[in-house]
């Protein structure tokens, strides 16, 4: 990276240094929330650009979700002139109540997003002390040294922006998540002459997704599936069980429309997808016809080809629509032979076991049951390799820094700009954490600040760190063993029998042998011990019954002794 | 299904019931073991089909490995004539030690079958008391009323065989696993001709493999991927690491065969991956030319240029070689810049989280990683739906039981059938432990046998059941507290402050209030009872401290109480 500073930069006014660093995100970098400072002399000024969750892998037991380290950002917090979220979805919303518990600044986003993020706001008691201002794709808002230009992207939810940021050292672009849709459900395509704009005024960063960086070609528009939904809605033979992402608005749309073309009525099923719908219509973002809507008791008056029902659970999830439809746990409906069952999504990596075995109970219980890749029912939100190289192309920054993406996804990203002729040391492929520093010609990457992110679990944010789920890990492999034991005060002799117990560890009632021989263990040490005390002799019979249940049965289970002398 | 049984089956000499019962699979039907039974009169005579293992899903914590639950067998082994291997794979071998604990009968395999077979029946000290008797593709041999056929299919490890099987009541025809591959790595294409000669003789039943149900098109041949190996020996600017499965001898070929073109030493790492190529070179199926071979410090006295590695690890798992090189873990080498990784592997669904972890590890250590989809360097083994149904066609069952695969792609398999021609009735989609029974021109599908499968844990076979996984997955989730409190005899007071200890659950250090209130509630609980035992005190305290944690934390660690009396 180059590291000068030159003269001309302070000639533009930007003689101080712009800072962006990407917080949090599971090796997604930058995915969740990204902060941007501008330092100049005395002044400091920065804004966050979302403030989303992300969702824990499938060896992060007991973590119901992870929010970004925003240390960094606390350090800052008088420095904050802004939040800014670029969509509505929850890897970009999700954490608002824990970042606006701490900041005091308003909170920026168009009318769809501000209305997610009201519900949110209100259930962490928040809503009242946050000032929340709606803007619109094509606005402009100053934020201290920051002028943000709004412009309309397409992805998987409406009403997206990306941004166009004009600092003090130059204009930075961020595109949000975006996929380049000629055909949006709702008819509005992605702002390419604000792109190409910014391009004439000249880019000096472009920040930019990568989520697709592996996917070759061009990721197909979001009407490519209507064929696919049109067939199904002609020839199901019975009712059809519609499931989706519950903020997949366009895609419920699009059900919708086909739904009116063969009157079909349609029941909701799951508080997200009626919250999300419910919202959706009143602000404007989804039409459903009159007729089409009824209720449960209704839609078991109906004959089955008269009905459809748009449910969540498209992720496995046992507790959502289709888990519990698959498990015969549904409180209003029972899968029947007949029943037409489209999943309308596709598993997210790590989710695929669970996803698969709630097709295969579907199917058991009699469903037919389609998914890709049987039919082409669903699309992805994000720009596939052609896309991002249209996007460096319309936007021909200086310097590229790939974002929203596992490390192998900038990578592939970088290549592309380098293919694109932008050079490799002008490109950034940094993890989350990494302060990136810009003059008006030059881009330094400095340290990574201290931070990682923090699990959520249960109501407590952050107690629970990699000792305790290293803890987990031990005991949901190979369970515990409890041992208490009495011993003569006097003679140290054992008292009685000790009792044994066992967790997750073998099945006690076959398990009689091991535990004679556990219990002939504790003797023997207790026997060949005298003149210490109870912790010591604790601590020696926790190490032989350890050595024992390792080699009688290769496992290695938590062994916790109790010694009492009486 | 058609219950008739007619006299023309009496007529043809099959005036008994043949039985087929696919066994074990995690829901794979018929994968890793079937069993084939004739039942006439006094008569009763079974041989078993491939006996593998499978692989734990990811909620299967601490499962090691899963093998088929063979209880119907155990109580038929006076009948088995003959255990048939159809390839060398796992998850159809790797139960061969704990199913020839039980049976006294041959095992028939093909020579690199066998040579597999015998490490694991030696490891378990069963290789002299086994008959093992190598066949190969064109030979036919009889046990019992069943005359086997062995005919050539190509798949990803060589020297596969499907099965004719002669039965009195008619011809059974069994794919193994297979795809259809032109242009095979070894140049032995399947055997078309001996399937349309079966055809011509009339099948009664066709058991094939469904595991790419679900995949448009032609599986490609082996050959497809070796432009793509081509482009990289031709173009890496230092080391090549290839990781592949072990037992996948033709790719090791084909990376040989390349890397020959291109003067490139090979140093093969990792337990598996020097068994299986030593293995197969002995045996005929591997050739490399004798100056390729070279030993580490040979590799590291040699220009990057002039190396490549051979190992193993493509499913992310950290103790193999390509997970070891990508911590820093590995005792020989060490990724550097210049590296080129090249993955020739598909993720197992489950595993794609650990994978895609390796392949980001891999390249913040400054290696260029190649996988698919960036590049095609990996291909199925298994017939997409056009070589399904060319199976089909050329086999021309009057019954199909689809086979290999879950619920979803069996399903898909037998809509396949119905569109060629099959009737519904005369195809059996059923999952393990299902009995279907034939005749000479019936099908019934029959109860279903008691079984599942049994988990194999360390150096245990069968004593981790569903409630020792549950007890796993509480503790996995939310941890532990184990309370030991000491109440004095007569007044039953408290005496001393109670040890509370906790593991996965809260980071402790951090939890001093929420201990202090267990405390807390712990005095109360005692000072508000008294003349109860110290056991029911101590339920007393369990429910009392569980109702505590939950209140507090939203989490329901399992709390453990001791209460003695001093």
């Amino acid at each position: 990276m180059s590291k000068t500073r030159s003269k001309q930069a302070d000639a533009r006014g930007g003689d101080g240094i712009l800072r962006v660093v990407p917080l949090g995100g599971l090796g997604e970098v930058g995915k969740n929330m990204m902060i941007m400072e501008y330092v100049s002399g005395n002044s400091h000024d920065s804004i966050i650009i979302d403030a989303g969750i992300m969702f824990p892998e499938n060896d992060m037991l007991g973590i119901d979700y992870i929010i970004p380290d925003f240390n960094y950002i606390m350090d800052r917090l008088d420095t904050i002139r802004g939040v800014i979220i670029t969509h509505g979805h929850e890897d970009h919303t999700g954490a608002i109540a824990h970042v606006m518990q701490h900041v005091d600044a308003p909170v920026y986003g168009t009318l769809l997003t501000r209305g997610l993020l009201e519900v949110k706001l209100e259930s962490a008691g928040l809503l009242d002390r946050t000032e929340l201002v709606t803007i619109k794709a094509g606005d402009t808002i100053q934020l201290g040294p920051f002028q943000i230009e709004f412009f309309h992207v397409t992805h998987s939810i409406p009403d997206c922006v990306g941004l166009g940021i004009t600092t003090p050292v130059g204009l930075v672009v961020h595109t949000g998540d975006y996929k380049f849709d000629h055909n949006p459900v709702d008819g509005w395509p992605p702002d390419y002459a604000k792109l190409a704009e910014f391009s004439q005024r000249g880019v000096l960063a472009l920040f930019a997704d990568s989520t697709n960086a592996t996917v070759p070609g061009w990721t197909p528009s979001e009407s490519e599936i209507e064929p696919a939904f049109d067939h199904i809605f002609r020839n199901a033979p019975g009712r059809i069980i519609v499931a989706t992402f519950a903020s997949l608005i366009s895609r419920v749309q699009q059900v919708v429309n086909v739904a009116e073309r063969y009157g079909r009525r349609m029941v909701v099923q799951g508080y997200s997808m009626v919250e999300n719908i419910r919202m959706a219509e009143r602000l404007g973002y989804l039409k459903i016809p009159d007729w089409m809507p009824i209720t449960v008791s209704e839609a078991k008056e109906l004959s089955p080809r008269e009905v459809f029902i748009m449910t969540t659970g498209t992720q496995g999830e046992p507790l959502a629509g289709l888990g519990r439809l698959s498990t015969g746990q549904h409180r209003n409906f029972e899968i029947e032979p007949g029943d037409t069952v489209l999943m309308s999504s596709h598993p997210i990596p790590g989710n695929e076991e669970m996803v698969y075995r709630t097709i295969n109970k579907l199917i058991q219980r009699g469903a037919e049951v389609i998914y890709d890749p049987l039919a082409s029912v669903h699309v992805s939100g994000h720009a596939a390799q052609e896309e991002m190289k249209l996007m460096i192309n319309l936007v021909r920054p200086k310097f590229l820094v790939p974002i929203h993406g596992e490390l192998r996804m900038l990578h592939q990203h970088a290549k592309m700009g380098q293919e694109l002729g932008i050079p490799r040391e002008n490109i950034a492929v940094v993890e989350n954490g990494y302060v990136l520093e810009f003059t008006a010609d030059s881009m330094t990457i400095g340290e990574r600040v201290p931070g990682g992110y923090v699990y959520v679990d249960g109501a407590i944010v952050g107690d629970v760190g990699p000792a305790v789920l290293r803890e987990r890990e031990i005991l949901g492999r190979d369970g515990l063993v409890i041992v208490d034991v009495l011993v003569d005060s006097d003679t140290r002799k054992i008292v009685g029998e000790p009792e044994i117990i066992s967790r997750g560890f073998v099945f006690m009632r076959d398990a009689q042998p091991l535990m004679n021989g556990a219990q002939a263990r504790i003797e023997q040490v207790i026997s060949q011990t005298d003149n210490i005390s109870t912790r010591a002799l604790g601590r020696n019979l926790q190490d032989a019954l350890e050595r024992y249940f390792y080699a009688e049965t290769k496992r290695r289970p938590m062994v916790f002794v109790f010694v009492h002398a009486v």
